[in-house]
């Protein structure tokens, strides 16, 4: 039975119709120069479709093959490489030629035969950290890849002291201590109540472990650490086991639901956890929090509504008050759902956002048509200090995915650096990596690594510099 | 130093732009149903462009670096493979990471850094034979390199047995004998007038080597073979140390020059060779060659000028006769630079051509616009027997490259079988792998395999069988 993705309502044979390949290029085409104090590899994964998955999707998105592409810079070039994480939901798959994986995070639409099959993804984003480089899909446990070959180990569970059966896409790095703070929900198997947060230290073991009961069964795919603090929000998309008798994906919004928000002491155990609550908020990606004395600071980017346009906005959780609400401001209008910011300052207190936008000459209600994001075709850096907002344009004919924040080899001052990120371009039907100096962007790029292909748009992306790589690949 | 190819004159940004990258796919995406007579591999090689060639070129398809394809048959699915043959010439680049060699065949031109490295770019034909899968470029010897994985072994010699400098693009293979007729020119290093003609033995040892003598320093890019004689044309295309020493590429077009056609025996010697002459002729490829009594028939496309539009016509070799004269006579309009036959009749009487031809429905002299080729657009097969021409029409958008001879599993009837070629699919700006039923091809493709990704325009292919495959490399 042959691979044929016509007819697919969510496959048209244009740009973004799935990958499937595995390629390397040696020495990259650049227009420009690369700076020489770029010495790293960025990382970018991609959910790809190595079979057709069902039509009954409204997450098409998520419900593929992981795919990492590493664009490894040194002395001025950079070489490409794109492969599958070896999974083995994908193997399976492979070894019949044929999809076998049902509709989004619902096992009861699996093919019968991947019953006892391993269902991790490895497709929303990856984390280099206790000398492995992990790739994250949030409903099973992590694959440990090669940082350089990129050929797949197998899954990760921290020397068998991860006992949660998932962990999420999105663990936190603590730049002062170099430990990893890490949860899995639904964390005793698909629809369990259950979240578990770990502490893993900078070799790669976990120190703590802490279990807590979610409010309600919704989505938890993100959180924040502050010096102090764990921040994880429950947002309102949610499911049941109804909802997967019914053929459906796992999650629907319903927005008669609270926002929840767990507070959670980064030394505390679970009798130590505090749930804040607001209403209905539609966002899954925080940009960072901070400690003020006793509140904590979180930015993000937030919709009021599931349609509504996405804005970047402070939700402040007062440790002293005594009712249970949070604080809501907004910080920036830039639509800011890819937002990024110079890691080196997570949790702690900080100036800069990075952020994607659409043509910022656009009033900001004008800038979405119809509930959907417009094409991005710019970063912003926005300064929460009151300086002016930098905006870098890629072209007419270009549309930029998320972008990782590169410091400037060397230099230790928030922002100095470089923004990189993969653009989509649609007249040369072929992907391209942009280098900005994060100081000068509206100068445009000052390289542009162009790539001989397309590839599918990407999910996230992550930046890991020679040294830190060499570094803990030594301490590991 | 950064790779661009901006500027070029050579490389527009489009669909020839330098391809670049290696690449997998695991079971391709297909569109329509591969015929479960098909098991085997299609090759295909490609001269590609790792580093930016010097910008006075007049055949900038020939200089470049040998990138092979692999289509993969087996119970109805293709698999893809795409690399690099790794000559000593690419790697050399690689670790230089940038462009060494001159233009095309002048050594003079080269970086003195290469002056001694093996300068076989492994660009222009391959073949399987004696359990070897040869890749040719008639400067140097051949590259072995594996049929599955094709990992590149290293330049092959035939067990040390080939004294010649270098090996043609184009040897004969033998479907009776299973012997290879091969062949070397300027086979004593550049500018030598020698020619070395080898008989290899299915288990590719050198059973019979004979040396002449070229009568003028001109092309010899491929040759013909019967089943008593070695047919060996000289074309106008020459060369001279003046030439090279002024810095150019080594060939230009002499129409004051002669064709001259050595046709030695089989079984002879050097002083068997017989030199046939006739008017200087434009054409590179010969189709097919037979014996008929005393006098040698060989078909082939060529033009009397060096941009007049090729077709398809036969030259006579009459032995018996007392002049030095060989007849030519028109056997198809088809311009058929691309033909092909069905290589199980190599040598032999046979019936079918299969060429690539412009809009069909355009007069012959229409079909070439200024000279040059307009797009190929159909394959056609012509019949010697006088029978109807076959037309398969590949698209409004899509242009076709050399087609290979596919023989039904199990068949032996000629012609019965497949035509297949690789499209270049302007619209989608993707490859296209298109096999047609060389019985019904009016008919359209029976299947598309449709790759994700472009690849410049190929030189030539070859299809083997599993069973050839397997055959071949257990006897040798």
């Amino acid at each position: 039975m042959a691979v044929d993705f016509r007819g697919h309502p969510l496959f048209p044979r244009g740009f973004n119709s799935p990958t499937r390949f595995e390629a390397d290029v040696y020495d990259c085409e650049v227009w420009g120069e690369i700076p020489s104090d770029i010495e790293g590899t960025f990382y970018r994964l991609q959910c790809d479709f190595a079979y057709r998955p069902p039509e009954n999707e409204w997450l098409p998105g998520f419900n593929g093959d992981g795919h990492v592409s590493a664009f490894r810079f040194a002395n001025g070039s950079v070489d490409y490489k794109g492969r599958y994480v070896k999974t083995d939901r994908l193997m399976a798959e492979r070894r019949h030629r044929r999809r076998l994986w049902g509709v989004y995070r619902n096992y009861l639409t699996d093919d019968p035969l991947v019953a006892n099959v391993h269902r991790g993804a490895a497709n929303t984003h990856l984390y280099w950290h206790g000398g492995k480089l992990l790739v994250l899909k949030e409903d099973a446990l992590p694959y440990s890849i090669d940082p350089v070959t990129l050929e797949t180990y197998g899954s990760w569970d921290f020397h068998g002291k991860w006992t949660a059966t998932s962990m999420s896409a999105h663990p936190k790095i603590d730049p002062v201590t170099g430990e990893m703070i890490a949860y899995g929900y639904q964390a005793r198997g698909d629809l369990s109540d259950d979240i578990a947060v770990y502490t893993v230290n900078p070799a790669g073991h976990i120190t703590n472990e802490v279990w807590l009961k979610s409010p309600y069964l919704g989505i938890i795919h993100d959180i924040a650490i502050t010096q102090k603090y764990i921040v994880i929000p429950v947002i309102a998309r949610t499911t049941s086991l109804e909802r997967l008798q019914s053929g459906e994906p796992m999650w629907v919004w319903d927005g008669s639901l609270p926002t929840m928000v767990g507070v959670l002491p980064r030394d505390g155990d679970a009798s130590d956890v505090r749930w804040f609550q607001g209403p209905a908020r539609n966002t899954l990606h925080f940009l960072n929090a901070m400690d003020a004395g006793n509140r904590i600071l979180m930015d993000l980017p937030v919709s009021d509504e599931e349609r509504s346009p996405s804005q970047i906005k402070r939700w402040t959780f007062d440790m002293n008050s005594r009712n249970d609400r949070f604080g809501e401001e907004a910080v920036s209008t830039a639509n800011g759902v890819l937002a990024r910011m110079d890691d080196r300052y997570l949790s702690l207190p900080y100036r800069y956002g990075f952020v994607g936008n659409s043509d910022p000459s656009l009033p900001f209600d004008e800038a979405r048509v119809g509930g959907r994001r417009r094409v991005t075709n710019t970063y912003q850096r926005y300064d929460l200090m009151g300086g002016p907002t930098s905006t870098f344009f890629v072209g007419d004919t270009q549309s930029l995915q998320e972008s990782g924040f590169v410091p400037r080899k060397g230099s230790t001052e928030e922002g100095d650096g470089y923004v990189m990120g993969v653009a989509s371009n649609y007249a040369e039907m072929a992907s391209e990596l942009h280098i900005v100096d994060a100081n000068r962007m509206e100068e445009g790029a000052v390289a542009v690594v162009k790539l001989p292909f397309r590839l599918r748009s990407g999910t996230h992306v992550n930046w890991f510099s020679a040294a830190e790589l060499a570094e803990q690949e030594a301490s590991a």
